[in-house]
């Protein structure tokens, strides 16, 4: 608030509120002001699990991907099939992957794609840390599960080449309607993909 | 997650960020992951700001607003008009009315408004601190700035009912058009009073 009406603890909490994805600056005021009336329910308990993950969560030395344990829960189980990676920019994708349910899978994340407009080369991405798990033997398919912006498949055909000389087989996400998807909203390249790769009824 | 892929605390972080409005349980998890990735930027500060405001933010005793000293920062400034109180339903509404910054005068937050059907009644608002506040003296104007609902006007007319043996001037908000809005998306209430409120051009 430009007047100071409230203690700067508030105002403070205004301003790290607002820089949480989802909430603006509106938002994160209607935010402070139900966490302060929900002391009890809310702000005490969202507090103790904000430090509980300030404390515990870590990165992954494995995959990437982000968890109270290292390695996390996903590369330490035994029962993921270990002969597939499915190799995603984020944890969110991730995250998203897993929800879908479609794979037991191994991840590995690569922490964004390649922009050398933003200075994001090879060596600012996991791109070696997959190199040395297909490197270790055991894995036999790659499955190249990043967005399909122009970033996205640069960095496929990256990655592609340096696991060219690996014996291990490379595949991506099929191009096609979303379920549910009306044909009328989709862009053209994609209504093309889906004829092309059209399966039999 | 229905599938347990994250430790227990990031999962229970996600679950209370759901809780804050403004962020659905897509959304939480977005923020979740947004946090842990700028933990020294945003998850540490944010966790010591809120359990700052959890120790320190109060109910003004004077007001019902929310601060972090009692009587609260527009209470015990002395710059402010004390003979004129802007009655309003919540602590939010206040700091609306103070973004707009129209006027220096106190207030007084209801905490609500009458509501029979929801057990609300007169005991369960800030009424009777309205009424004491009125009759220490040196206030002159009661200004009702409560939402403009049934519940609201309801509100405000038991409020003036409790207010009507004091020696105390009684106003309301205006209706009318809202600055930059456009007359057809206005209900048949609200143009009608601002036609019978009309003023000289
Ligand atoms: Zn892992
Ligand atoms: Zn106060």
């Amino acid at each position: 608030m430009s007047k100071r009406i409230v203690g700067p603890e508030i105002e403070k909490l205004i301003q790290l509120l607002a820089k949480v994805p989802g909430l603006g600056p509106r938002s994160a005021r209607r935010a402070a002001l139900h966490l302060i009336k929900k002391k009890e329910q809310l702000l005490g308990p969202l507090t103790v699990a904000m430090g509980d993950a300030l404390e515990k969560v870590r990165v992954c030395s494995r995959c990437g991907n982000i968890d109270t344990v290292d390695p996390c829960m996903i590369c330490s189980d035994p029962r993921r099939d270990a002969a597939t990676i499915i190799l995603v920019e984020d944890v969110s994708d991730l995250w998203a992957l897993e929800r879908a349910g479609a794979m037991n899978a191994q991840f590995h994340v690569l922490g964004g794609t390649l922009s050398p407009l933003d200075g994001v080369g090879p060596d600012d991405l996991n791109i070696r840390g997959l190199v040395s798990r297909v490197a270790e033997g055991g894995v036999t398919e790659v499955i190249i599960a990043v967005n399909a912006t122009v970033e996205g498949q640069t960095t496929a055909h990256y990655v592609t080449d340096q696991l060219a000389d690996m014996n291990v087989k490379i595949t991506r996400l099929a191009h096609g309607v979303p379920v549910g998807g009306e044909l009328d909203y989709l862009d053209e390249g994609t209504l093309t993909a889906a004829l092309r790769s059209r399966t039999a009824f």
